[in-house]
């Protein structure tokens, strides 16, 4: 057996299963490894941000890692901005990177480039393999650092002898760790900032948006009437009647100083302090005023579900006080396109089980606000702010729950990142229904330049945020790479065409014109 | 004046007229700047990939720097792979890359991570901005590293409180350096090797493949007698009738080690000495063979076209004995589309000053061989073996050459990773014809795979090398995308198509069928 089979086979009997994958020259081992070893299911990207944007969205539903198999420092350059956002998430990946035989590469042959230096940034975990009969072990200890509560990118670099190397059997895995529990102290502490009767928010993140934190969540603010929130942009939460109903923290840095200046008390659980999304002149990074006191219940990588279970248990909440949220939907929506509509039509028709897949940006908001008493669904939203996340994302968490329909809900700006994504459905016949929302401009920047003080903003600003010279048919592109499609102009086509695409199997798209 | 315009007016004054951009809320006084300095041309790219790859083409065809402006560090990361291609080319670039307010970075953002860990691998040169009131001359030496010769690529990354600061007027630029001349001794030990009447080959590369360089190569063959050959992915060469007539250095080891194993002498213009491009068993990775002795005549860095010429006149070369290639082409090939009849039909049809940027891979070398003879062109190719160059070169060629005819000569998966360049292209109205070879598989790794001693590869490996599942329809998004497009299944029609699209202004692209 080679170095290649030993790690794909170490990587099976660890629970992975699936490998999205662009593989290149100094691959070709690992590849005919996937061939030897068929308990693993090769996911071919036409493009590695497809990969790896769809191996976060795998971790993120399937609380295991993936592997990503990419080319060489270019090839995994490609995938960074969705493993920064992988990061954000706290997603398990484990990344294999094909390098130059070792020998090779003080040659500095054309493809040579420092791959450790673009991987550090994004991996909590990088190790350059040195030995065929050491790569399994290396495989097993990368599936354990991405494996590591809440989870993580590790990244594993396999020059090519490595892999067509002399090896020994398959490694034996590493046990998982578990979720560290949070001590007595911290609950204690916000059992009495709770009963002393001041204004009090809990603020959820990580998997304190999961059924049990949510549950424990929801019989906490029933027995003791705080306000609960979930972080701005959370990598999965669930959502919808019967679960707690959290208000979401908003995205502008003056909103969230507003909003903690009407609390004396910020609980943290899963989420540390909230900080601005960007830095702007006379506003603070860390956005807790000093009229606000936060309090650490439980820091992500904590088991933030059994922190909040202590906290209703201790204060004392029975599951009949939870504060849950009642059925209701949205009507119908009629009329003009907008993002009003458009969030009406997807919370008037989402089935039970649907993951939504939120990288609409400005056309998103009105949906959150209206989802939130929907037959009970996953939310999945853009954690680290690079774009092009979406459609793999979907791409990737189809490939985990393949008995739930998917839903990207996707700006078009960004969705033109990662647009190859559609391909890879269409292959696979994933049951996810892109949404498009066309609005033909990078609309958060027209914001930003506002409150950059450019309030008449010039032409080459207008021009650099509009992207509708030329239109671009996201109907034909989508039909291009395999996927059926329909364009829509009015909310009563849109509800029409959106409860049809859910319901019927495999991929479609929906351009809705704004 | 802010440090955003003092930047974009030093930019102007030491010659920048152009830059790709894909911006984001840090970019943001940086795009008011470009109103404000109505002499740099920005040109928006939907994928940054789009514009470090344009900005490579721009810099190999003006011989002067393009910025890029790009966001943080994902946006940065998706310019990698093109800026690797950038850096094996030696083409001039200055990367401008907003980060966050200096004081912001501590709160870790979700937007923040290492970029200068993210673009050291592929600069020469990194700064990271401190102050408004030295960001001019930080533009300044930007610029003067990019333009060193050969060319670099510069990466300033610029706080956005460094670029909203008030700042002085504009730097004054810095003098250009000269690439440095050779020394006599090793224009004599080249002249004595030729001399010897032992079989010599002489290697062109980088600046060598000039007009000036290959004139004196010219002169040189023509009068000693040397087989003349050019470096194996050539960042940029003029070819055609009345130029010297190059053979090209192959790409498998093997192939190179077998040409120099007939030869005493290897003479090195402008390149280092030749390695293989990827390590396999029992092939070394420095291609020289013992019997073969290696001598560097220029460095890539050095003025390689003024060494050619001391060498032909040290060696009396006449400007009649130059030995140049005759006009010729091919008969217009008929039949079915092959890559030889592929190149037939370009090479039968291609306007004097045609630019040919190459990506074609397997599909590509036939028309290599059969162009040799045609009118006067410049030809680039994939020069760091980073996919999804072709389409972005290609665009910004155009950009720097308005008045020259542009092909795009495109493998279909190579093409799949930065198929936005079609909509700037459209955008823009630039004069490119792309091109794709359609052949719907990775044929380059059927043959790796069968290199690595997989010769019968299972149906993963068969998988991960074929695209037509399902089969990518390039004729639907081209239009998508703004360029009118055509389907060709015949070298006939394809002749017809390729002249009309090479003859008509603007964008067009045409699917040929393998």
């Amino acid at each position: 057996m080679n170095g290649a089979e030993s790690l794909i086979r170490t990587s099976v009997a660890a629970g992975a299963e699936v490998c999205f994958t662009n593989p290149g020259t100094t691959e070709m081992h690992l590849v005919a490894a996937l061939d030897a070893v068929p308990d693993m299911r090769p996911v071919l990207g036409l493009f590695e941000g497809v990969c790896t944007g769809a191996a976060d969205g795998y971790g993120r539903m399937a609380d295991k890692p993936a592997l990503t198999l990419l080319h060489l420092g270019p090839g995994f350059a490609n995938g960074i901005a969705n493993l920064h956002n992988a990061r954000r998430a706290r997603s398990p990946i484990v990344n294999l990177i094909g390098d130059h035989a070792i020998w090779h590469v003080d040659a500095d042959p054309p493809l040579a480039s420092d791959i450790e230096s673009l991987a550090r940034p994004v991996s909590s975990w990088v190790r350059v393999a040195k030995s065929p009969h050491d790569l399994a072990q290396d495989g097993a200890e990368a599936i354990a650092a991405a494996s590591r509560p809440p989870g993580a990118v590790a990244t594993l670099i396999v020059p090519s002898d490595v892999a067509w190397g002399e090896a020994g059997a398959p490694e034996s895995t590493i046990a998982p760790e578990s979720a560290p529990l949070v001590d007595a102290a911290r609950i204690d502490t916000a059992a009495g900032v709770l009963r002393s009767g001041e204004p009090a928010i809990l603020l959820l993140g990580a998997h304190g948006l999961r059924e049990a934190g949510l549950r424990a969540a929801a019989r906490i603010a029933g027995r003791m009437g705080c306000r609960l929130f979930c972080e701005t942009f959370p990598a999965r939460m669930e959502r919808g009647a019967g679960l707690a109903a959290l208000e979401r923290l908003p995205y502008f840095p003056e909103q969230v100083i507003e909003l903690l200046g009407s609390t004396a008390h910020l609980i943290l659980a899963g989420v540390t302090e909230p900080v601005a999304f960007f830095g702007y002149p006379q506003t603070p990074s860390r956005l807790v005023p000093e009229s606000c006191r936060a309090h650490s219940l439980a820091r992500p990588e904590e088991d933030v579900g059994r922190a909040l279970e202590a906290l209703a248990d201790v204060l004392g909440a029975p599951e009949e006080s939870a504060l849950v949220a009642a059925p209701a939907r949205p009507t119908r929506p009629t009329g003009q396109l907008s993002p009003t509509t458009l969030g009406s039509a997807i919370a008037a028709v989402q089935p039970e089980g649907l993951i939504v897949m939120d990288e609409a940006a400005t056309s998103g908001l009105p949906y959150f606000l209206g989802a939130g008493r929907c037959p009970p669904h996953t939310y999945m939203s853009l954690t680290g702010g690079a774009i092009g996340q979406g459609l793999p994302c979907a791409t990737g968490a189809a490939i985990a729950c393949p008995d739930r329909p998917v839903l990207a809900f996707q700006a078009d700006g960004s969705g033109m990142y990662t647009l190859q994504s559609l391909w890879t459905q269409a292959r696979e016949s994933l049951d996810v229904t892109t949404l498009i929302c066309a609005n033909r401009e990078y609309r958060i920047l027209r914001i930003e330049l506002s409150r950059a003080g450019i309030s008449e903003p010039g032409p080459q600003a207008l021009a650099l945020t509009d992207i509708s010279n030329p239109i671009i048919d996201w109907v034909e592109l989508s039909w291009a790479l395999g996927v059926p499609a329909k364009r829509v102009e009015s909310a009563e086509v849109l509800v029409e065409e959106l409860e049809r695409a859910l319901a019927e199997p495999g991929p479609h798209l929906i351009e809705a014109v704004l």
